[in-house]
């Protein structure tokens, strides 16, 4: 395809999933739950077929230099692929949100006034490396009774389009336009740069990749974004808390894993349990090989600790998402100082607090501005399929329009349903 | 103030703003219903010096030339004021909606999951004209916790700027932050460029004016903008229905009122009822002056109507918002027509079908993909008054966020609250 014809190309797919979005949200739940059922059974009788294509990817990865990480993220393993199929599976199973009419009210004149939940027509999802998300997207897609425009990754082009063609399959078996769901066929860079100015066709745009591609995506865009930006999760151990749960869960946000944007990046301690905690955790941090970057406050509490890695927290310390064992600690006089740190330096993702005192966590969850707060637990948990929205199609870092891990409800809003008997406006 | 101290200005209207939201969000109900008490009592108190502010720019736009209805819209009479004291007082009884906690659940993992109602932190406002818009929007963003920055029309500078004192003097009383609510001071135009695109500090703008200014402002922003472009609504009369409920209707929702945009622009008429009421319709809008735009079938329907302006509608007519004594009326096949042609003429804002058909009525209200859809009444019932709102900052033809007549609820997001008891991720 040359560069003259990328813009063509991009206004036939926006057409097409235009047209295919009225058909998607007008089509019963049965339908759409078939769909997703044909999805998951196509997928499980094709995993050799797709493990071919995948492996033209892998070649080429390989062959390109990626890094051995890298080629396995690309990897559609059987495991891989039952994983997404099952997800499609638990999909149909979920109860529909699209139809659902909330507060219906009678109003002064008479006329009943309430909500219905409706897809938000067409989105575009841009994402990076991992074939799978083809399939989440998908399906959620189909389950929201949106038509979506994908665009993967050009390292796993082989993959990704082996996987759409099953998807396409599995909407025309349900009776459902194949366009609902489209992935972009080629790699052309400059596809993005169309699909996220197309407001004509396009409702919204998620980008799913690094924050660069995030940042470029946002900057550019005339269609809304639903983005997700930096995680610099907090856990502050307040005064008075459960020390052993203080621990548990501090070590658990941070150790679990790495590389999620839901682990901590920064513990804050309560001055009034600083010196019996510190001491505690740090040894845990220090025996799983976890650097430290603390406060003066806090390299006293810990004082001399051997093989703990302890460096002097700097001021940048306080705003970084290390995604690495590379933890920030910091002491501070109690929960105004925590709740004033956290609405500074944090990114608004999700915070935990630690405590026994009831108004200490009630002003917490009020006043802690993030898309998660939370009391006694880790913020690890902090993603769609741990919340119970059944599947994520992404996290959001904004306020408007959706907040956290974002599942169908994300992709659907709200029109208002009026009923009357001839009522008319005096 | 000289161009170069713009930027400076609104940065510190914005580093207040963002200070103030945080006090604004955690105030208690109390709190701000109080400060909208005292809201309502100091308008009243205040009505003759507020009249002598006013008028000054009613002068000064008397001098400028501006037309009658421009210089009225302008004019703060004692009714006027009574009537936004009223709409204080009326939000002051509402039920607090932030804090709200919806849908706690507990999750297979032992963690109790839901979403609290939060502010969106700071709003600016740009509006025209109308000076009741200032305490409108102040009072919204204190029922809702929200700071705001208003950027009124030069127009109304001086009925803005004394409105604005007494509102930072409620808040005041109240024991919140006077920066809760900030008038910019200046009329230079430069200052709206500014607050559109600093995403530090605003985290969303609502423009209320012309469609100059709403193009405009979306087409600058650097943040999410709460926008309503057209209202080019329909009233469709379905066959079977009720012919004397629907002339009710239609005149209604056309002749109540001309300039609202929830006026209907165009009226559908199914082919099966066409000869039967068209005439009906056309006699009424020929009383009251309304120039009919109709295709060919509508013409023969009509037939011979003396004193009827009967237009030949173009193509361009369907996609017209006239907001004037003007009608487009076009015979459709049935529901199906009707439905294609709201969705593809339309402006998504609000449109009504008159139906005795239980089916037809559902499909409508599913399938038209507009901000209000409505069965059996008028389309001038679409705003926030009429919803039960309690007030409406604006009305919204996005599908993001918001959607239609937009109120308290508007001016919020739900941030995710995660109740554990030491819980981790396995």
């Amino acid at each position: 395809m040359n560069a003259h014809s990328i813009p063509e190309y991009c206004q036939t797919l926006g057409v097409q999933a235009r047209a295919a979005s009225s058909l998607m949200a007008r089509a019963s739940t049965a339908s759409r739950n078939q769909c997703l059922r044909a999805l998951a059974r196509l997928l499980r009788e094709s995993t050799d077929a797709l493990q071919l294509d995948n492996h033209k990817d892998l070649e080429r990865a390989t062959a390109a230099g990626l890094s051995a990480p890298m080629v396995d993220r690309l990897r559609l393993t059987p495991k891989v692929l039952d994983t997404v199929a099952q997800g499609c599976e638990q999909l149909a199973a979920m109860p529909d949100a699209i139809g659902e009419i909330v507060g219906m009210r009678q109003q002064p004149s008479g006329i009943r006034v309430g909500q219905m939940r409706v897809p938000i027509g067409v989105f575009a999802m841009v994402f990076e490396s991992r074939p799978n998300v083809t399939i989440e997207a998908a399906s959620l897609a189909i389950k929201s009774g949106n038509a979506c425009i994908l665009r993967g990754g050009s390292e796993a082009i082989e993959s990704n389009k082996a996987l759409a063609l099953l998807v396409q399959q599995a909407l025309t078996e349900a009776g459902l336009p194949a366009d609902g769901v489209q992935l972009v066929q080629t790699t052309d860079r400059a596809v993005v740069g169309e699909l996220i100015t197309m407001p004509a066709y396009v409702d919204m745009v998620i980008p799913r990749g690094g924050k660069g591609l995030i940042e470029r995506i946002s900057a550019g865009a005339k269609v809304p974004v639903l983005k997700h930006l930096d995680g610099n999760c907090h856990v502050y151990v307040d005064d008075p808390c459960d020390l052993a749960m203080a621990a548990t869960v501090a070590d658990n946000a941070k150790t679990q894993k790495y590389s999620p944007c839901n682990a901590s990046e920064s513990l804050l301690v309560a001055r009034g349990v600083a010196a019996q905690f510190l001491p505690q955790i740090a040894a845990v941090y220090a025996a799983k090989g976890v650097e430290m970057r603390v406060c003066a406050d806090s390299r006293r509490a810990i004082g001399a600790l051997p093989g703990a890695q302890l460096v002097d927290a700097t001021e940048q310390d306080w705003f970084t998402e290390y995604l690495a064992p590379i933890i920030s600690i910091k002491v501070v006089d109690g929960l105004d100082a925590a709740i004033a740190h956290i609405n500074h330096y944090g990114s608004h993702h999700t915070d935990a607090i630690i405590t026994r005192d009831h108004m200490h966590a009630q002003r917490f969850l009020r006043e802690v501005d993030s898309a998660s707060v939370m009391v006694n637990t880790s913020t690890r948990f902090a993603d769609g399929f741990e919340y119970g929205l059944g599947a994520e199609i992404g996290i959001s870092t904004d306020k408007f329009h959706a907040r956290g891990p974002v599942g169908i409800d994300g992709l659907t809003s709200l029109k208002y349903v009026v009923l009357g008997n001839g009522e008319v406006r005096l």
